[in-house]
């Protein structure tokens, strides 16, 4: 049995969320407040972040390595392409999201509108916000350049690449931070990943002080 | 014939170079100023950041994306282990120097008293560098505790994970910020990785106006 230390709005735990959900990987699911620096938590995980995946006495602290660890182990629904150019193209887009996109856009939009408050950390910084705000949009252009010429993402499969966008822009999604007049692609491309199965745990999450917008979980937006 | 456009000091460009050397893959290495903004550069990677790899028409801009690839498409000699669980370690461990490590000690030190200089970005900020002369004790001790009971950082055979985190180790020691008498093991181990041949390139590196100490390129210290 897995379990998976996550917080429902970190956008790391739900890439690891929704992997798990499309393969069919039964988790328990344990929520972390991890700015509280839970002792026991620190153990698992001496950088004190979610996700952390255990799974018998593997501990594992890091997103794309239990993404990854799931592909292999649990190969069916792939997520992955065969071609080694193909995966590469994949892992590329991860990184992207994960680090590009995370840093420009739902740290500074989600990190400043909820993280602050719920972590005790001051006022959002209008500054940030207001770079964040302008920063989705260069983003979203770029996610618009290749969905108009693919039907997901990597390719003409759902791949991880999916996954780890969907989870920083759901969570944005949670916060009515994605300009969605601006991106008909993306939206179109969202619509079909937020209506998979995969994503209802996602979009069943309630984080108190912090209602989601009526649209957030509404599948034909 | 790849194409890596890299940046000596760059630990992610180090990374990628030690992979390929390790696995005697040719390339040419096209130094990259990429804070420069080249255009023909943000052409290749609209982040514009380095390691960026060209093989025939497929450009990955992603350190961890090419060395995955490199390893896909070079398999001898291996730098994965074989089992799921290990292969999952060792990504854990690339995540966490790519990561933790990277922003806690790499960041401090060598981005602010080498990366402000060349990029003229001002002079460097005496907190962070207490902040990273601290942090790296930490990190060490954390290195330490694996290589007291390994030989290499991810079990007895040499992985990514050593070469993730000899990138990032090679460029505090060009600036002389490894406080090596405080962590014996660690010592052992770069006194064991930086003599491999794969090792050359990055010692013969040579920043104008930041000459190394001595012993950087000593395989003796």
């Amino acid at each position: 049995m897995h379990k998976l230390y996550h917080f429902p709005l970190s956008p790391f735990s739900r890439k690891v969320r929704l992997v798990l959900a499309e393969k069919k990987i039964e988790a328990e699911l344990v929520e972390e407040r991890y700015w509280e620096h839970r002792a026991q938590f620190l153990q698992l995980n001496p950088a004190g972040q979610v996700p952390v995946l255990r799974t018998g006495n593997i501990t594992l602290p890091e997103s794309n390595a239990i993404i990854e660890y799931l592909e292999e182990t649990h190969p069916e629904p792939s997520l992955m392409p065969s071609r080694p150019e193909q995966r590469a193209e994949v892992r590329c887009l991860n990184g992207y999201f994960d680090d590009a996109f995370y840093r420009d856009v739902t740290l500074n939009l989600l990190g400043e509108r909820v993280n602050k408050k719920i972590m005790s950390r001051g006022s959002p910084d209008p500054g940030n916000v207001r770079t964040g705000t302008r920063r989705i949009k260069y983003h979203l252009t770029r996610m618009e350049q290749l969905l108009e010429r693919r039907r997901w993402l990597a390719g003409d499969r759902m791949t991880l690449a999916d996954f780890a966008a969907a989870a920083q822009i759901s969570c944005l999604d949670y916060i009515s931070d994605v300009p969605w007049n601006q991106a008909e692609s993306v939206k179109d491309w969202y619509a079909k990943i937020k209506s998979r199965p995969a994503f209802r745990g996602l979009l069943a999450d309630q984080l108190p002080g912090f209602p989601p917008p009526p649209h957030y979980s509404n599948l034909d937006f």
